[in-house]
């Protein structure tokens, strides 16, 4: 029954979350992983209604390539922690932003780990960052993800230089015009 | 004038709440409940607007077949921990998001409850969880239910088997584009 | 290797811990287990730092007599939660006080569960609450009990006369010295 | 059994607290009354250990001389809320500190009433300023409160200019160090 | 120029806020007063942006009929802890939400008040329990009011009965739809 | 590369942002500052994107005519504080509101400076603010900038008669329905 | 009576706190005014509890040399914003920390305040960055204040290099060692 | 003048935090690296008090063989964010405990990162869990430090199995006292 999970050898990131309602979050992550030519597999896994499941997986990804698990998970989010109990490779949380309690509850059940096994945890509904995070990690022994990041912070700094250049040029009012679309 | 309050004998758990305002969410429970083939009455008692009639219906509790109560309130939430005070049987407090606290105050006002008269605790607005906690402590003493909660995890796992195996055959961005109603 | 968790299968309450720091706290717990004469077995167990023993002893409690399980964790506490997804019985959580965020990161991490798995949380470091709440339950279905619980609410109601009688009768000055040891 | 409530017919404030371990605080409350040469009663009544005794005296003060309640409770802090629901006077909240949530719980639990039954509160621990208030509502029809009230205004300002005077006359580090008991 | 201030000499109740924009929470009040028969004046008065107004009226109060001041305010809100230190009658205070920190930063900053100057605070946007507890103070010498708040309790309770005995009746599901319009 | 970043001698105010996402708020800085004839350039700088070009600016302005920098960011807001310790004029911090945490994580990056390295921090979102506190200390040393702080204090003070002496003429449900554009 | 009030007239920062218990915290502020020789008066001034007074001083100050108020506040802190709104020149607001709320009541009491009346906030019990900022602000148009902060801020750089240079040449053990005073 | 700081080019992690005072907090980082074999060099470098020094080394990072860094900071922490954006290697923060907000303001400052540069954040005060994240980190290129890591996770079973077996064996309270020292 838990063959549907994917199996690509190849894959070295482990993208999980804990229901799909975090997809339009963490799809910033494979977006990123994307960009960075970086294999990843993706898998919906309820530590709390389908534990076997996530356990298992859990278990299997010692037997993979799996370098980096990107975990996404809201309110009493244990997801994270429990495969960074389970797993020998790191884990980054991504606590995602709850109707409640804005993802405050995410971020302390993610970040408050105890001391043995820790979580490297990046900000609320951050999955972009935890995406590059986990190429900072895997581009430690990798040159060519070196370089993607390379490119990649010199497009940030490419951006910061032109849309400063820009409101230097035309100024603040039309700038933002320009932001709300009224020209 | 009490008399409106249900006296079906049979019920066996009772859901109250502070105002009707309360309904929508309640509303789970309910449902859950039925579900579970679990008979219950519904009532909406202030105990701050009309205490005589909540702490009337309190005293009544322990007359009748009730065996749990759920209680969901909202602000200065002081209906569970008063049910917890005058009846014998466990009360389930649901704290109430709230528009200007979004259910902290909810929160602390019902869990935080004095050593001797505890309240079982569920998530803000989760009044599922609680008829969910009601039907696992009914169960204990009876084989259906527990065959109810036996099925309806089965239910959750089955769920999370094929909303993982979907993401796995179709990939993330079709299962997002479904999410979205975009396909 | 995990032949040292209790097997004795009289035990009808498992009182489980993350960490014997949390000893102190939990063992309000026992003390009025005992007082109800409640048979309780006792283990410390972290979900994230030997989560195989952790989950072994989940799934064992299904075959055992245990009808409530009484979970104590600190921090980004999992246990609660996790215990939750894998037993049928009611969990109760004890959010137990951190050093650095008072144990709100505690409450969080055990009353934000997600729909489908409630955990039965009561207040921060309030480990007598779980097992008053426990007899509650396991009181629906015990004339023992009930009368246990019958006696322990006169009690607290006997303490509360007496109290009140004292202070209106030495008053408040002289109550507060004998408070103070000064008298 | 409950005749040892105090039924001084010519009490005009009833002070009540959840716990005789809020005395310490309450007893400011105490202190200032006496000053003002107001007659009040003091009774400590849990309206969770002890709802009866709580409630047979919130009816009682209806009949009563009394105008005005202060009442004192921390955590799922109800016993000020509920005073308000039963009594036709005005009642002072005053949120104990607690523990583990610093008075957060208290505040809330006492401050977010809902609409058609207030709760005036006061800072949390701040039992001065709920007699403060209590006088100040009494001293509108009574032109010895009154009296009571401006000498007592007249002290703070007394107090203002004379230690305002002190510091500049002798210097701040010298204030400090007769602060410090260092001379 | 001062002299746009009401000056209503038989005004009992000033109400008065920071800001205009706090006016669609603080009509509550006045409806309420409106109901009881309070004459009150109302008054718009930033104690920052405009001082002079703002203490020009406070001092003024004094020597009216005033007995009592509602103070609304948001933010750093100050107009009501300035009110109290000003002028000899209760004053209480609403927090106004705000667009930030929804009214948390407003409960702070008037509940908190120092020893000796209380402000009499009512929950976050909650301006017509102010009126209530105005009213309560008033009734304490007003037979007239005590009918009035005696009135309003009944009516608070028979809507409590009316809507029980309505969801006993029809059930939650219709109460439900009812509720939403959709029958 | 640097040579967009604005360089005209005269400008004695820096507005500096994080994002250009935070244009809509910070604009209201460049509104007053207009009002007041001051000089002032705008740069979008994120010290962490591109923080080469965010320093490089940082001490360019020791060299600059600049006397204040008003910096505003959002989330782990370090911009503010980096140019406070980078710059010898004041840096005033404008903590920008964001999606999560409604600003508090801005309010507490920028607030909370290690002794020696203050910044100078304003209300969440509240840039004008920041440009009136600029005008303020420019003032110092400006009888014009004086003058201009002088007429706008009148403005604010003229505003607050204005709006009292409406409501008090036309009754504040009718100035209600012309702020909700009934009238 | 208010002649008790500092009145030398070569004082250009005031000082000001709403109680003496506060004065342990602010005298950081003296000590470094001290150290750039700045002058500077001390006042202790309850805009609660002797508002006369504490607005007296306000008025005087805009006919004084006075450039800068520094003013330290706790709980419902309103002297800051108060004398912000009186006040030509700016003010640097202190939020003391509270015994119940940490200092976030005063923290959200002083930083919050209304658009057009600005109090520039530092961190909770930071009174030394309020004196630093108060220099920078002061040094704009003094030389010697611009010599003062850049020996300042060499100092801050040499014990950085100093304290950097000591722990990698003797290791942090021996450091920590001499830190607790064990060697 | 920088040549104080560590250059150890065999060196694989930094170790740096923003204040000595950090530093009985950070020690548990050195003392798991240094169990792990793993070679580190330590600096104390403010980004607020001595910018040039800490960027100056943030530099010079890339040119060195370090792999990590781990960062402490506390209050307005803004060390790991600067070093992620300057640094190509990941940053791992370790969020300080502050004595006024208990190192909320750390870790929101330090999680709370824009997107395009994180810092993978652990829990507050908790610096082994960042030693132990950038040990799996370097592992996932090091067989060694797998093996290390495998027997640091055996060791942390082992305790638990041992700690659970005692409990068991000789019983709560027992095990109690001897915590407490008292057998």
């Amino acid at each position: 029954m838990n063959n549907e999970i994917s199996n690509e050898k190849m894959n070295i990131v482990s993208i999980i979350m804990g229901s799909d309602s975090d997809l339009p979050i963490m799809k910033d992550a494979m977006e990123f992983l994307d960009k960075m030519n970086i294999k990843y597999e993706v898998n919906i896994l309820s530590v709390h209604r389908n534990p076997k499941q996530a356990i298992s997986y859990a278990k299997e990804i010692n037997d993979k390539k799996i370098k980096i698990i990107i975990a996404g998970a809201g309110g009493a989010a244990h997801l994270p922690g429990i495969f960074a109990a389970y797993c020998n490779v790191p884990v980054i949380g991504v606590p995602i932003k709850t109707k409640t309690l804005n993802g405050i509850d995410s971020l302390y059940s993610i970040v408050q780990m105890p001391s043995g096994v820790p979580v490297a945890t990046v900000g609320i509904n951050n999955s972009k960052n935890a995406a590059i995070l986990a190429t900072k990690i895997l581009a430690l022994n990798n040159n060519e993800l070196q370089k993607g990041l390379a490119d990649y912070k010199k497009e940030l700094e490419e951006k910061g230089y032109i849309k400063n250049e820009k409101i230097n040029i035309i100024g603040y009012e039309k700038y933002l015009k320009e932001m709300n679309g009224e020209i």
